[in-house]
């Protein structure tokens, strides 16, 4: 290794995200004191990931995906943690660090890993094959690999409620030409294909919806998963707040009068 | 402990945040479906946080603050920490987890304690002491105990760009009736207090100005905290995902031909 | 600030711990290679926090501190949030960590904060005052802040089974001349001064024996909430891993058919 | 879903590794008062991972790969995060949190795909390979798919310090009967084909070196990236704690005078 100098340590932190100097703080080249009061919470998540500032349409449609997904209730398991880890006597950063860290690729990657499906029926598509028979095959190929099809089907929920308004929203946005529509069209096709032959659907869920609409605004797909954990956040800091007033300490996952089954030796 | 119920243990996880029923999604009693499309992002924080929805003057204070948190940059450990995290081969929500984790009482603490110190100044006002008495009297006291003055001063700037933008917001919101302006005259006289007999002044720094927003709009306290991480953690997104492109693996804090001091036995 | 140098830039770093050269890593000043194989991990563990090696009689005392704390079943939130975090789609060392995370001043601290309340009993007892009269004084004074003493009582157990094994040890240390045993004696006054005009006593649990034994080796307070986080780390890894296998996704606090109380509005 | 009884939820917790009841501890069948004193540290690691206790040539091979681990100075993610996250004014537990959670697929996870690459030349040599073709195909096809062949190489080290002790005590573990050695040669193997033709080696590393123990102990390939956290939690302490007592606040990655080099618009 040559020698080193302070420049190399100064490009070991380059950033085009931000500008902060004495008495300067540029985000992507805005001033902040520009942005404040002006230009909305959504807009400056946009604004750091995109490097613009969105749309109204764009705006209003990564808004609508993240308030779908605020809160899933004490069932998920990132707002059960996030509700333990408070009692423990930790800040509410730590509580909500504990609980975000498992928007895991089970818990909080079926967005991203959607997308990639819709992607795949579109790469398919484009290769000549009509969408119900892009949607056919690389579901096929999907469930070679896994049980699990990313952004489809809900174990509480036969419709998930987060549905029909996304996707209302995505495809009045599509009439305004604010997105192209081909990867609702690819969900679509899906769905259609999954409920094939069968009594009751396997719709799109909340995570298929979503990576529907970060799809069609452009986002890669890892986005989803943190996308997801900024709308989650919220969630997951109410829930530990709520728990934090309730004064318990030590908070396990049942009352203490229930008994884990021994599994063990005797 | 007597004979534990199946009622003891939905008792365990009550909440009064949301209801999930199977088809059933509600956020303090609102359906989801009615939220998506309707109400803003800041809104359903609010909403989850508060448990009613705010009015357009509340809703614009705390917009206003969450948009003054996003980013400071890779000085900031938070920030340093996302880049570095993301590099190790863990999804973005763990990469996330482990920067807003570092948003402790140093780091991401200063709001919480700030609002506890107005606090202070108001219940000295109370008891009859005019506005700069009070302030000097709590400023004193807090000085006794640590010589952190927390929401005033800056190590890099001799004015935070966010100031004035966000106190103007407040005052504006004190003329319009939206919040009482109790919690900024309290700040304003400590930052007199504190510029008394000095060439240099201690303008109140972002951490102040925000915990000046949420006392106004009534939060407690330890929200002034997970306030804060809601608006970091866009940034820790947006610099986590930039250093993702980047390739680089276990990227360490400085060039690897930069050695540690090393200040041990030979 | 002057201009800054290379040099600023190592020293930022500065350690004692360890020195890390091309073809060299050396632990306080030894060569990794002579440790390994020689020295054992619990060796290593005192090698790293003070800079020598412990003697046969030390390293007795602090191994037996370090199994004593590595399980506590799955009501224990560390342990339950490991086996929640695991089935998300994250790694071990990511679930470790959200667990890790939890043992903080209420989960993990009663250690560290039995420590100073033994330092505190010492102090009086240095200042002319009779062992029981000093552990009434801090006892009373620590209770005048709180009502959880820490290192005493169990909700558990009525005699923590770890209790005896570790107190035995340190009694055999000090009998050996390994440690002074101030800080046992001190222990032994505060359980008597609990025990005192109540049918039932409140003895000394496993945070208050291992504080003990850290105070008598002379370990900083803090560092008893450090170890503790290594000895619990393996029992997470354990139930992490046992989790793993069983191969659940998403695992909430309760089988899904159990709803939480809803506390909120219809 | 049918409606749930109690020991639905009980059987929800079910575990092997520990029963808890009042008074009662036990570990894997074992209580806890008689492994206090008894068991050693790395034994009980044993006990809790795998049921029964290690002889004390397994023990020895666990202890060595353990104590390997320790610590890369703070060029490693894992120990900068540690340091910086300690000045954030959290606890030790979240410091050593946020450091752990970092031990992802790229900082802690060689070890563990290097036991499947173990694996996977073993099983080439079972369907009729020589050990040196196995290596071989088994090398060339896991380059196919990336440039990291995880366990061999190191950006700093030429010959990794801790590679010849590591093989030593696993070579000596062979000719005592500890364990058989198949994994032993399989990693050989792989050394020497990368050799081949090369003036300078890629030598196993000690994520290979740990690997080849960890199989040879026969423990599952996730698990050499959770014995790795084990290890690594002692030198991320000892940073932590050794930054802690230096009383920075907010330790950004390099000194507040160092500018990061600004790559956005003007």
């Amino acid at each position: 290794m040559s020698e080193p100098t302070l420049s190399d340590v100064s490009d070991w932190w380059a950033t085009a995200v931000s500008r902060v100097e004495p008495d300067v703080i540029e985000l992507r080249g805005r001033p902040v004191q520009e942005l404040i009061g002006r230009t909305s919470f959504v807009g400056v998540v946009w604004l750091l990931l995109r490097g613009d500032l969105p749309s109204p349409g764009q705006e209003r449609l990564l808004e609508a995906a993240l308030v779908s997904s605020v809160d899933h209730g004490p069932h998920a398991p990132s707002i059960a943690v996030a509700r333990m880890a408070v009692t423990c006597g930790i800040g509410l950063n730590s509580a909500m660090a504990s609980a975000v860290n498992t928007l895991g690729d089970v818990h909080g990657g079926a967005g991203e890993q959607c997308m990639e499906l819709l992607d795949d029926v579109l790469r398919r598509a484009t290769d000549g094959a009509d969408a119900d028979h892009a949607a056919a095959a690389a579901v096929d190929e999907w469930r070679a690999r896994s049980k699990y099809l990313p952004g489809f089907g809900h174990r509480f929920h036969r419709t998930d409620p987060r549905r029909d308004p996304l996707l209302d929203l995505v495809r009045e946005a599509v009439d305004q030409g604010v997105v192209a529509g081909a990867h609702l069209r690819a969900a679509e096709a899906i769905e259609r294909r999954l409920a094939a032959g069968r009594d009751r659907p396997i719709p799109i869920n909340v995570d298929g919806c979503t990576a529907v609409v970060y799809a069609e605004l452009g986002f890669a797909p890892p986005l989803a998963r943190g996308l997801f954990v900024l709308g989650r956040s919220v969630g997951i800091l109410a829930h530990a707040w709520e728990e934090a007033n309730q004064g318990r300490r030590n908070k396990g996952p049942m009352p203490p009068a229930v008994r884990p089954t021994y599994l063990g030796p005797a």
